[in-house]
């Protein structure tokens, strides 16, 4: 067993159980002989090149238990994808203060931080454990069954379009919700999670895996509207057109250092699409809404399901630190061949979660693009877990 | 006691608690003797003009216990201010189907159509006991302390902008949450609920019950960015300039037949004031949400406080009306003088809510205009009820 100091930080966009990975990991070390200190970076690489640390020794485990129940990063966060000679400040940091063991909780891009810290590391010979921790509401790390984040913000999204389909049908026309998700539908797609009946909606879901075409979409709604008398739409703010080019990306033109557009953040997409249905499928009462930041950070309502796994990786990335097996490496959430839901946990290489991202399978996706399938009801409902129950009159039941 | 068939109707926003006044009402009335068939109209006056009814005594206990715990208005809501051809259609209707009790539960537009419905039924003749059972969650309703829908969309709000905070202190920035309420700021006011300590969000709340100007606002957030090195606002969708004119007035013409502006389910506002706040404040990341109709249809995050007053204003109209103290009128909640929270309702005349809203009286805003007092969070806490529980690291509490 090596021993030696641990640095932890958290990264990219915040979800509702990231902090439980972030106190999975610390408490497990803190049983550990292998693990002297415990560092916490604050806002990711930017607190190690600042020297901004929290001593993770020093928190009592009430409130490391309270902390893992809180949404959004307790250690801030960050966007920022490390230079060479980042990596050269970051090493003469982790140096002085003996790190040995490295975690970082994120998505693709916080593996990618990983990913070029641990080469670097291994160039120069120094002897540091680097470890992704997975997390991403968007559901898009490569080598996943899915991943912690996911399983809650899917859980808000269902919950939110049940209620707003309740709302759609109680005062009628068309409701279009704009959903998170870049390159990937896996959230978008959750909306379908909200149905029970037939005649509930969201009728119609686009996702960032099929081209989005105005003609198509104006077509579909003013069928669902006349097959249902109203219709809800779920659409993902990364809808692009046939050439890839992002329908928003028209509106906007602000990128990180990744080279990501901002999708959200703003309700232009949501707009866009409504005064297209106003205009063009000749509907007066349509409404948008843009479900934002909400969808990662409110308080309550997180999976149970998500909550416990995003709580294992942080656990399974410290175990793999000091065990002698592997010296970096990614936590992957892999799906038992089981009937009842379970998972269990392998420790991949970083290249393969790094940067590039995955995204729905065409078995999720309908015929026609404007939908979801069963397969992937069957995928999602055992992340998000049972909804609150809603009802209907009787005599309002469908058939 | 006066013997009849009954008529109850849903009508204007829903809200998370307007079917628990609706099942109130229904089981109150089922126990009743003067009561003999219990019709209700789908989407308000629009289900009488249209003879569209369900027959709630057929409803089983079971199935209307679930629906009351269901959010939006499960009879289906309308926004139609009634003219005296449709009063006259409306008659014709009641009178064919014996309808001694009318009940209509809505905010001050639907008590205006109650209080429509009742003067002209004076003016005919027709002996029918007009009731309005209050609703809102702008809690704009005159003579009440609060009314039911207030409390939930009030704890949607509070634990949004709790996340959302969290949210942004992660990432910085400044993030601008723009929530419902035309002319009172009460909905946006419980924004403030959110907060736990001094540096946590909203810094800054603009409220339609005081001029907004642009200059001030971007001189607010510049100090509060200065202060806390980020910046949460909550802002009404309803703030207006010093000529009373919506801010986002100038961006949208749609008009309803009460004559109200349509404002929410649109970005345009939070978009108008990031962009601004970009421009002007020299500030990159910044980021607007609009919570949109989530705030009134969330499922399961009613506040208990809110879902069982809404129950009783249910039960207060049926018991008005079927004694021999009024004709007709809305049901009024009233908090008692004790320290601990308790209210009790009035039967009040029609005229005293209908059309006209109350704003947020002067005490429970602060000086600058830019925030709440403590006398508002003492108001609302008990409405709302205990949020879930977020905390911070240890080192990283203020002070």
């Amino acid at each position: 067993m090596k021993k030696g100091n641990m640095l932890i930080a958290q990264s990219g966009g915040p979800s509702m159980v990231i902090n439980q990975s972030l106190v999975g990991a610390v408490l497990a070390a803190r049983e550990l002989k292998a693990v002297g200190k415990i560092y916490g970076a604050l806002h990711g690489i930017q607190g190690i090149l600042d020297e901004r640390f929290v001593d993770l020794r020093k928190e009592s485990r009430k409130t490391l238990e309270a902390v893992a129940n809180t949404p959004s990063s307790a250690l801030g966060s960050v966007r920022r994808k490390p230079t060479p000679e980042d990596c050269q400040s970051i090493f003469k940091v982790l140096r002085k203060l003996e790190v040995r063991y490295f975690f970082y909780i994120g998505g693709n891009d916080s593996a990618e931080t990983v990913h070029i810290i641990n080469e670097e590391a291994v160039r120069e010979e120094y002897a540091i454990g680097c470890f992704h921790i997975p997390k991403t509401i968007d559901n898009d790390l490569r080598e996943n069954d899915h991943t912690p984040g996911y399983g809650s913000a899917a859980r808000f999204v269902a919950c939110a379009v049940k209620g707003d389909d309740l709302d759609n049908r109680a005062l009628g026309g068309v409701k279009i919700d704009v959903i998170m998700g870049r390159n990937a539908g896996f959230l978008t797609a959750a909306a379908a999670l909200a149905r029970q009946e037939e005649d509930d909606g969201p009728h119609l879901i686009y996702l960032p895996e099929r081209p989005f075409s105005v003609e198509g979409f104006v077509k579909d709604v003013k069928a669902a509207v006349k097959r249902y008398g109203r219709c809800v739409v779920a659409v993902s703010e990364g809808i692009a057109d046939q050439d890839g080019t992002p329908i928003l990306a028209k509106f906007t033109q602000e990128v990180d250092s990744h080279g990501n557009v901002q999708l959200s953040g703003t309700g232009a997409l949501g707009d866009l699409l409504a005064k297209v249905v106003k205009e063009q499928a000749g509907i007066k009462r349509v409404r948008a809404d843009t479900f934002g930041y909400l969808q990662r950070s409110f308080p309550g309502i997180a999976s149970a399901t998500d909550a416990l796994e995003a709580r294992l990786v942080g656990v399974a990335a410290v175990e793999a630190a000091v065990s002698d097996e592997v010296s970096s490496g990614s936590v992957a959430i892999r799906r038992k061949a089981t009937k009842k839901y379970g998972v269990e946990f392998a420790v991949i290489p970083l290249r393969l979660v790094a940067k590039e991202t995955r995204r729905m399978p065409d078995a999720f996706i309908n015929k026609a693009g404007n939908h979801v399938t069963q397969a992937f009801l069957d995928y999602a409902r055992p992340l998000v877990g049972v909804l609150p129950p809603c009802a209907r009159l009787g005599q309002l039941r469908e058939g």
